[in-house]
């Protein structure tokens, strides 16, 4: 491995663990040079890895500091939860709220030829048309993450999903109540690079790796209703889920 | 963004959304430059980031192929579900086999100080010793995960945990019958680059991101008796989830 990648993985791996705290500062370029015995635009090229990565900030003339990460706590099994039938706000927008946060929604609906990742997860034919509702979601005015739902048009073209508007509601309830409840979802979490739409939309740092959740929603029936795909930086979010262990009682 | 950076997002993007499809070719370097205006260099640097990612293969003199990417679906609710008593083989293990693969596993004890972040999620003081039941998991010989638990020492150091032997009925079911039967688990995931000691054990490019995986596990008291750290590389696996929705029933 090149050493500018040394230098990089291995203060990455004292912030991770929590060995450097947000706020500490890193060793100057001039001892990290010593310590790795490499010239000080190695350090500097292995350092911006990870100012790009999200985790470090250079504040001249004071050196290098461990970012003060604010992750988003995200939880797919609120989703599934039930919540008040006339919400003033939707599940993201109470949460951010709840955080003494502001929360924003740039929402847009098209209608779209299904790529393949899609059709696949909602039993339908690559390229038939589906009604993309796509959202970014801001927290104090800061792009945070992706929120892509895809519906077949036959299921919502006469409801509110078609309009560009914010639902308080929610479109899971929009969906149950046109006859669509869901009953049972898939989460699949793939961890990859960020696509240019996603680098775009999200002003994101090319080196920040996201998440891609698809959750797709079945009805009691089986036929896939809904198939959302969330896309979330990796320095803005930790994704949780509880479980609760089946079988024998515990004790 | 610079221009090698486009080129890679641009196909990695073709990639995910399954527009380009394992074992495509992409289009010749020729034809690449051409399309985004720049030298044949600048798309080999492009490119050179999708290699490293695990997204494309160069097979000289043919051009550059979508690998074919076997993901290991990694499921955390399969760890709560009940099983026989005297199991064969552990789960992994279990899963890969009727995958018709081979299965191995590198196992190391060792007693540990805990570092920050496990320390506070086993509820102790940074710095106390705990037992680190370290391994890396094989599939056809290729490393494929890391899955490092940790315990409180009090808990189990009478115990085979201690040995760094292969438990067929799982580190889990030993706590229980030592009376610290899990009840809840929290699943925290967090999507960053690799460290350095990640990258030396499961031998990844260093463009390669990962989940950080931590699986904390609670008695019906509300005692943390273990927190494993699984880093999964984003090319070999896809986390799943399955949930059920909750409140009114369904229909």
């Amino acid at each position: 491995m090149p050493a500018y990648q040394r230098i990089a993985a291995a203060y990455r791996g004292m912030i991770m663990s929590g060995e450097l705290r947000p706020d500490d500062r890193l060793p100057t370029e001039h001892e990290i040079a010593d310590r790795f015995g490499v010239v000080r635009q190695t350090v500097r090229t292995g350092l911006g890895i990870l100012v790009t990565e999200g985790l470090i900030v250079a504040r001249r003339p004071h050196g290098y500091f461990v970012r003060r990460r604010e992750h988003m706590v995200y939880r797919p099994q609120e989703k599934s939860r039930p919540r008040p039938a006339t919400p003033e706000m939707d599940r993201f927008s109470q949460q951010i709220v709840a955080e003494g946060r502001t929360p924003h929604q740039a929402i847009e609906v098209s209608l779209v030829q299904a790529a393949p990742d899609l059709a696949q997860r909602l039993g339908i034919a690559a390229g038939e048309t589906v009604v993309a509702r796509r959202r970014v979601r801001f927290i104090n005015g800061e792009p945070t993450n992706i929120n892509d739902s895809h519906f077949p048009i036959d299921l919502v073209k006469d409801s509110e999903i078609m309009s560009p508007a914010y639902l308080p509601r929610g479109t899971d309830q929009v969906l149950a109540d046109l006859g669509y409840r869901q009953d049972r979802a898939i989460d699949e979490i793939f961890i990859r690079m960020p696509t240019p739409e996603e680098i775009h939309r999200l002003s994101l740092g090319p080196g920040t790796p996201v998440a891609a959740h698809y959750d797709t929603g079945y009805t009691a029936a089986g036929q896939p209703v809904q198939c959302t795909l969330n896309v979330l930086p990796g320095d803005r979010h930790k994704i949780v889920f509880e479980r609760h262990w089946q079988g024998e009682p515990a004790g």
